[in-house]
């Protein structure tokens, strides 16, 4: 019996496939220059199988194995990642979540739900909305990503202001241990009993556990939006405003901030005539309401807003907000729609509020020779700072030449962001493509710290060994 | 030359003493036992010196010399901590960092200020009060407690509903590792390079490295407090109230619920007369308050609260605040007020709103036999659920009975914690006090992960080794 099928005889029927359309679809995520590599016609590294586990105990079952026969293993949730982070390696086994999707509790008193962590954001959303509940976890990808990948990619979503980022709603987790021991993390709002192994697992991209179950926050569901949104002059005045206003506490879910270059691609369809945007989206049922958004616009107001845009804006945004996935797609998929040789990307940094100038400024310096178009906005707002989203496109005589434009420009964009002061990932997360960077913002102690855990927890080396860590 | 003499050849001068009271003030931390154990005239385990680093550097070079001569290391902030988290082991280095107390910065743009880890909560608001700022972490021991200290043992301050707990407000790192390396964390508001290596170091509680400097969040300090008050018949209804209330986000920085016994212990000054007690305390300059309190009012209304007891019980309070540490050395320390055998100490739990009522009741229960008095209140609160905080009192016949009492008191409480699904702590930790029940809460799993990270940060075993880890 090969080892393949002593995996097989430890699972229930139809759990581990050698399908080749099966092996193709997961041996790439979302990363643009898997993408661009398939497009082009490479032959992308193929998994020796997928695993669909239905339970924890399954998934257990595939890492003991796994850890017996020292065979890779690659977590996917959707994959999504546009890190390369659930790219797969030769001769691995991907371990697809996608049917531990179940919802499996909720807890109307502590308003918490439970569920596999295969569950998609869209369908999560769908079982709370019955109950008036949401967990407010928005992610742009909401529709094709897990709550799996979203603790394992350490995501964010677009009302971060109101309902955090992912950690903030993670109140209880199951994670399956590179030697196939089940971790269980109680849920509990928060405890002082050691460091907190949830908050080890988010962010781990698959490299020290595979999650499992968890048991996430739940908020009341926004009864419906309202909308501000104002023109600004120039970057500087947009990100003061900004900055005021999220410290203002006016109630606003949703807070974001177009550069000149990003109002003009996003708002262009509304008649945008120039110039900076910033967009407030409140919960309609936020308390003192109207008295919280007349002082929002006042400090938006001090700041040097130019004018009030009205409602239409964060209406349309709202509409489109998640279009970009079909878009990416559409550019980074078979039907290459700008043709080859294009490639979009985004890079979103992050750092202190005395940071975003020059991150601002330096990052795009450093992408403008490689590329055709740059826009940023400012897509989580802090007290202390903000994150930095940047959309580039690249249109190079060839996919080769794409490719190293690419590389060329990535590596100056996350130069420019250590030499700022900046984080080089606020919520899309390391994966393969930026782990030979984060040296230079952990420093080699940071790096070592997590090779030291990942050694000491994965003594077989078989997670998800080319994620995360150079 | 002895190894203490190599030590300090490697020190500024005066950095390394051994003189017999500095040791002995520094055996101990302030856990109930070690202060009974003293107090009956037991010798506690004596350190063989104090060091006090001035800087980062001290620190490393403490550590190294420490991990190359396998020398025990006990990081001690103010000494404040109530489990034994400090208490020095024979033959042990005390890393005293009593003087790394200055404020290296402010950048009052990202409103963060740049701490040495040994400054204490009262310095550190003074200075940051002359810029009209606050971190907004106020625990009882703050007069006598340090920022590395709130650090490693995970600390939350009374106005957490507000400013929320340590992890957020930390917004950068420096730490020191077990061989020496000097781990910083840059600051920025957020990041997904990895697991956040911050939140590693929260709640370690000296077991993997010195925390030697920290960049905090800080935000506009209230301009003063205003407060309401309400009666609640029973404990079941004033846990459904302020449930309701702090999900009605009434912008109150301070929420608390007395049960029956300690609202009589708290507010007995004030001619209370029976039922339990909420107070909710709002910064006067929160936006649309007077909308936001008459909400508030309304919610603690509807959950059936008896009677609105005005602002006086709020003031009272804020003005006695921290008046139980000086109460707590009066029994625990060498004037014994309440005389030999006399024990008082605090338990404070968490767990999801469902799980405070059996929470509430499985604990009282398992203290009853063994205490005199044991008085309840819910001192955190968050949308999923809240901490309840025990205080009990152990009168028993003798010193050596009470230790008795006092152990078997705290066994069972820690077995009904965990049974009604709680964590064993929310802001105090583990230190020697909890370490033996940490294993039903993280199961052998959670333990073992601890544990591997542990022998991988510290293979010379000598960080704080009688701390947090079974």
């Amino acid at each position: 019996m090969g080892t393949l099928d002593v995996l097989a005889s430890r699972l229930p029927e139809g759990a581990v496939t050698t399908d080749a359309e099966m092996l193709r679809e997961r041996a790439a995520d979302s990363w643009a220059l898997g993408l661009l590599r398939r497009a082009r016609g490479d032959e992308l590294p193929m998994p020796a199988a997928v695993v669909f586990p239905s339970s924890t105990e399954d998934v257990a079952a595939v890492l003991a194995w796994a850890s017996q026969t020292g065979t890779p293993v690659i977590p996917r949730g959707g994959g999504s990642g546009v890190c390369g982070g659930a790219a797969a390696g030769t001769g691995s086994v991907v371990v697809d979540l996608s049917r531990m999707n179940k919802i499996t509790g909720i807890d109307l008193v502590s308003r918490v739900v439970h569920v596999q962590a295969g569950v998609r954001g869209d369908q999560l959303e769908d079982a709370l909305a019955r109950y008036g509940l949401t967990v407010g976890h928005y992610p742009q990808s909401i529709a094709i990503s897990t709550v799996a990948g979203w603790i394992a990619a350490s995501s964010a979503g677009q009302a971060s202001a109101r309902f955090g980022a992912i950690e903030d709603v993670l109140v209880g987790l199951t994670a399956v241990l590179p030697q196939g021991e089940i971790l269980r993390c109680r849920p509990v709002p928060r405890s002082a009993a050691g460091p907190d192994l949830r908050r080890l697992v988010v962010g781990s991209e698959g490299t020290l556990a595979v999650v499992t179950e968890a048991v996430l926050a739940c908020r009341a569901r926004p009864a419906g939006w309202e909308w501000l949104a104002f023109g600004f002059p120039s970057f500087a005045a947009l990100a003061d405003g900004l900055r005021e206003a999220v410290r203002a506490e006016s109630g606003a879910a949703i807070i974001r901030g177009y550069d000149q270059t990003d109002a003009a691609l996003s708002f262009g369809p509304l008649g945008h005539s120039g110039g900076c945007v910033a967009i407030l989206g409140f919960p309609s049922d936020v308390p003192a309401l109207a008295e919280r958004r007349s002082q929002a616009a006042e400090v938006l107001r001090q700041a040097g807003a130019s004018a009030e845009l009205g409602s239409g804006y964060g209406e349309h945004w709202w509409r489109h907000r998640n279009d970009a996935v079909a878009l990416y797609r559409q550019i980074m998929g078979p039907d290459r729609v700008l043709g080859p040789g294009a490639v979009v990307d985004t890079i979103e940094v992050a750092g202190l509020w005395s940071a975003v100038p020059p991150l601002y400024a330096r990052i795009r310096s450093a992408l403008e020779p490689w590329c055709e178009a740059t826009g940023c906005h400012l897509s989580h707002l802090y007290p202390s700072g903000a994150s930095l989203y940047f959309t580039f496109l690249i249109r190079a005589a060839d996919d080769r030449a794409a490719e190293a434009q690419y590389l060329t420009a990535w590596d100056e964009a996350m130069r420019a962001c250590a030499a700022a002061g900046g984080t080089l990932t606020h919520h899309h997360g390391v994966g393969q493509l930026k782990s030979p960077f984060l040296a230079a913002e952990l420093g080699r102690a940071g790096v070592q710290v997590l090779s030291r855990i990942k050694d000491a927890l994965d003594p077989a080396g078989i997670m998800n060994r080319r994620a995360l860590l150079p």
